[in-house]
């Protein structure tokens, strides 16, 4: 039996709807849009389509979504007089500074940058404030794919209360929110990485399974329990034949687009897990579009707090 | 075959006597010992005998160690005006206050004072920021009672990568930043708590199990997989006859004790469970003097910290 598909593209699509009154109630309260600044330092080509889909979702739902831009050469001061200069521009309520940075900026330049957004206007979550509040349980902005991973497992009404939840995978954009996220709604939560033993069997015991390791098909069947739900976190584009032929029976619809366009994305969930998980989010189609969706909605809570912090 | 003994007390005397010369340093090039305040709010015995011993510790090494009172009648406001006060006073290096506040303070007091302090000065690690940067595995103080556990850990060379950790609590004082130290020793890491299903069952898949749940006895021998390490963080005194009697045979040490102070101290963790770990902390002298000596400890990194920030 096929897991039943979690359908993160319409999920995502509801989500962006719901912001619309709230976005119509700030202007009309604000005189001004939600504002949601995004910077793009050098180029590379993924980012510059993160960023587009990023900056247009907020302008279809009636938000200003401003790019600015600093070349590859630029310096790591010019990134934090840049972000200095948004913290304090008044019509910018959110501020998202798209990973990676230029290498030549030095390896501790994205923390450096991320401390330097003001925690009120840090769409991504990703300032420590931020962090810490997560872990307490208060309001705060929350990193975007765990929160949109979150979203649609509440939306979706998978039970976490008393469940097993196993996240593969302990980064701080999306491991460690999610797992706390999951902790917040009373899951017991398990943190597997790179170190863990006998990580399949650890997996097999999960309820629920987020995969966010980046790894393309890793999670195969024996990962999962007959039933489990499954949140397919990674988005990774094969290019190798092999690679191709690992992920996708030769005669699939896959395989074949693949044969026409050289790339076909997977995830870090192995295509085959969908005859044993019960619940799972496709690739490409799951988690992508709700991160989007909650950078958004982020921009729009961003907005309102501050809004509402100056009344 | 009974559980080798992880000595808290020793351990602690140990890690008291390494702040010596850091001590000795700090005073001669501040020209002032590292200070600590700590602020005791209302009358509440056990507050009185925590408060004491944090103040001899780190005054028996060369530190300053303060006391500021409030009445049980004090506002928040008077909290939140000292807080303040402290934070401006340069000899401060560190401050702590204790909990529980009075309850007139309000249901969120104990936040909004934690939030006040400075989090250079944060001795127990419980401001967001320091949370939040403790996530990120970056330098921070750090609560102290999971401090204390980790250190037991690497002195007493437990294997953590790849082993599984279970922690059992979620609170924001010892079982998050608990699960996170262990993480970030590349543990694979489950917490558990009050929801939880088959808890016995999940705690017996742990190579290390942290009990942080405050129920006298809980963890029984049904709870532990023979050789794993257990720490007791739990400290209950019990006054009970019957639970006295659920805990200590009639003829034991402890149940002797009992019947001449008519009460007896015991850990989260049943005595039963010495027959089947590997290794074990006591109650008392297991986390209980580590988390002094770290209190003693995070106010001479305080000290540090900020006459290095100011050189």
């Amino acid at each position: 039996m096929a897991a039943r598909r979690l359908d993160g593209t319409a999920w995502a699509a509801r989500i962006r709807e719901e912001t619309r009154p709230r976005v119509e109630r700030f202007t009309a309260r604000a005189g001004r849009p939600p504002g949601l600044a995004v910077v793009l330092a050098g180029a590379h080509p993924a980012s510059e389509i993160y960023v587009r889909n990023k900056i247009a979702t907020v302008r279809e739902h009636g938000c200003q979504g401003e790019l600015f831009r600093l070349s590859e050469t630029a310096s790591l001061d010019d990134a934090l007089a840049l972000v200095s200069r948004l913290n304090g521009d008044d019509r910018v309520d959110a501020i998202l500074v798209q990973s990676p940075l230029p290498p030549g900026m030095g390896p501790d330049a994205e923390q450096r940058v991320f401390d330097t957004i003001d925690p009120a206007k840090d769409v991504d979550g990703f300032h420590p404030i931020n962090v810490g509040l997560l872990v307490q349980k208060r309001p705060a902005l929350v990193a975007c794919t765990p929160l949109g991973c979150a979203e649609l497992l509440d939306r979706e009404q998978i039970p976490l209360s008393g469940r097993h939840a196993v996240v593969i995978g302990r980064s701080d954009i999306v491991g460690k929110p999610m797992a706390l996220l999951l902790l917040h709604r009373d899951a017991t939560v398990t943190i597997c990485h790179s170190r863990t033993r006998d990580l399949p069997e650890v997996c097999r015991s999960a309820d629920v399974l987020v995969a966010a390791i980046g790894r393309a098909g890793f999670v195969t069947p024996a990962f999962v329990k007959p039933g489990a739900t499954v949140i397919d976190v990674g988005i990774n584009r094969l290019t190798d034949p092999a690679d191709v032929a690992r992920c996708f029976a030769p005669d699939s619809l896959r395989a074949r687009q693949f044969a026409q366009k050289g790339s076909v994305l997977v995830g870090d969930v192995h295509p085959d897990v969908e005859a044993v998980a019960g619940a799972m989010t496709p690739v490409p189609g799951g988690v992508g579009p709700l991160t989007i969706a909650m950078v958004l909605r982020n921009t729009v809570t961003a907005a309102e707090l501050r809004v509402g912090a100056s009344a």
